[in-house]
């Protein structure tokens, strides 16, 4: 596409962090996806990515219409140099697109002892309670914690009750989805995992009423407002589509997708050692926690994507036909050997 | 107590807060709770409540075993000070106790035109997903934005799929609780709304895993490691209980409850008036969403709150016969006239 090689080297770590931590649906899986933004120039494949605004402990970058895979890591950055001056720092990205896995860049911060936080706003999908019309993305959350001689703590979750990855697993399938996944274009409950395609939505976690979706629409709203409009981005319905052949909304508030990092510095707080000693001890006692009759062992964030990733940096990543296919014909398109 | 006039009319505007805006189980009704934990020495009347360690944009604050109702205001005060020098102010607080109402510290954000976060750990009532055991508290997060003409964006939430006080009502009615709200001492769905007090815990945020518990009990971790283990506070299981009459949890790792505070100025990021424009139309835009057939309108984060607070001022706040002999009984106790 013409980006730089430490560009590409950069988008292709991100895609690359996904496939191996298991989350196939953020990973070289989309790179097709990407290419066909660049094709019809939402994405900038030269961006200059700066700092539009700052203070000591916080900041605005504009991305550039670049790939959301290259301006997460370098907001990232900016959050971690911040952190390390003066505590902590928040960076709120505006004109970005796509960022793939959300883990990724929060856990950026964990060679450096320091808590990493990455959000984002995405296309519309979800219905807040009540609604029938899609408002807002499945917007994730992650956050990243260093732990001593146990793993880090690495929450990273859509705010939906159910990830559209899981959604496309059961699509493949031609399986139902579980009642309080999705509602039907008129805003009625369904099992049809093709419900989006038909104008349906997802469902904030917490899925209905009764069991708290209202949480769920704040905790995507908060990731939207942190992301879209703390920055200048846009925001709810007016979020850009990732399929490049959606058209654009109209009247758009803002520019391109939204993000938000933050980063801090653990001896901000107390000593590195002493913090690190508590966090082994909650892994621990969390994960020894007596599991229910014949439910698996309780396990700590993180843990799942760990044990994928130990599992295929030894026997390798399967790939789906499909994205084989995929990756080939880009291959000779660009002339690269797969 | 013995509390100073400044401390008692801060802690005293805590609860109303709760009432006024409809949340009643953290209003007056728990003043009775405070003054039993006071009489066991948990509370200290006469704190000396201090900052132990800082950065330019971050804080430890050591509540000196205080009313977290008087700890809660001190510490976001410092993190609001710093917001206005650094841009963001972020501060944990360890040796504390119950807070109250989360909302109320995130407003006090508000009118320096920031944004306001809020959240604590609390006693252990809720079983991670898979687990037997209590491990973690309601543990709520609160986030308050700023908007223009349009009312402030006020999300208060415990990262349960019940809150305590809907539970409640319901024991009080003797009527039976959804699908998914709590489970029973062997993990078993359970619609008991008793089940707490016979040993079952309430569930995170999803309820279940087919419908993303395991997302709630990662925000519910999330409020407990900053709150907690970023503070040197308990967490987890030993977060000491809010009944006086149960002992305190053997080898307690930290000192009291924790809490986590955060301030960011807008104009840090972008400058305000812009900000504020957007928000109003963020939220006329998911006001004016259209509603599912049969459905009430779509709320935005703080509304339901706002019309109790409205209605409140008006007409007074109801008050229940055992709350008000609660109240009595105080004021007999302390020779004050109710």
């Amino acid at each position: 596409m013409g980006c730089s090689e430490v560009d590409a080297s950069t988008a292709a770590d991100a895609l690359l962090s996904a496939d191996v931590r298991g989350v196939d649906s953020h990973g070289v899986a989309r790179l097709s996806g990407y290419v066909r933004l660049w094709e019809v120039k939402r994405v900038n494949a030269t961006p200059f990515i700066r700092v539009i605004h700052e203070t000591p402990s916080t900041g605005v970058v504009d991305g550039d219409s670049g790939l959301g895979l290259v301006v997460a890591p370098f907001a990232m950055e900016q959050a971690i140099q911040k952190a390390r001056q003066v505590g902590s720092g928040w960076v709120s990205v505006q004109n970005s697109n796509h960022f793939g896995i959300a883990g990724h860049h929060a856990m950026m911060a964990l060679p450096h002892d320091m808590i990493g936080i990455a959000m984002t706003n995405a296309s519309p999908l979800v219905a807040p309670t009540f609604s029938k019309e899609k408002l807002l993305g499945t917007n994730p959350i992650a956050v990243a914690i260093p732990a001593g001689i146990e793993p880090p703590f690495v929450a990273d979750f859509a705010t939906t009750t159910a990830a559209n990855g899981k959604l496309e697993i059961l699509q493949r399938k031609n399986q139902p989805v579980p009642d309080g996944w999705v509602q039907t274009e008129q805003g009625l409950p369904s099992s049809n995992a093709h419900e989006l395609k038909e104008g349906g939505a997802l469902l904030p976690l917490g899925s209905d009423r009764e069991h708290s979706s209202h949480k769920g629409y704040m905790l995507g709203s908060i990731v939207d407002l942190f992301s879209g409009v703390l920055s200048g981005a846009n925001y709810g319905p007016w979020v850009p589509p990732f399929p490049a052949y959606i058209p654009m909304p109209d009247q758009m508030p803002g520019k391109g997708i939204g993000h938000f990092f933050g980063a801090m510095r653990i001896d901000a707080f107390r000593p590195a050692e002493a913090f690190k000693k508590d966090m082994d001890q909650w892994i621990r006692r969390f994960r020894s926690a007596i599991p229910v009759a014949g439910q698996p062992s309780v396990l700590v964030p993180g843990d799942p994507e760990r044990e994928i990733a130990a599992q295929r940096m030894q026997e390798g990543i399967p790939v789906l036909d499909a994205v084989l296919k995929d990756l080939q014909s880009l291959g000779d398109r660009f002339s690269l050997a797969l």
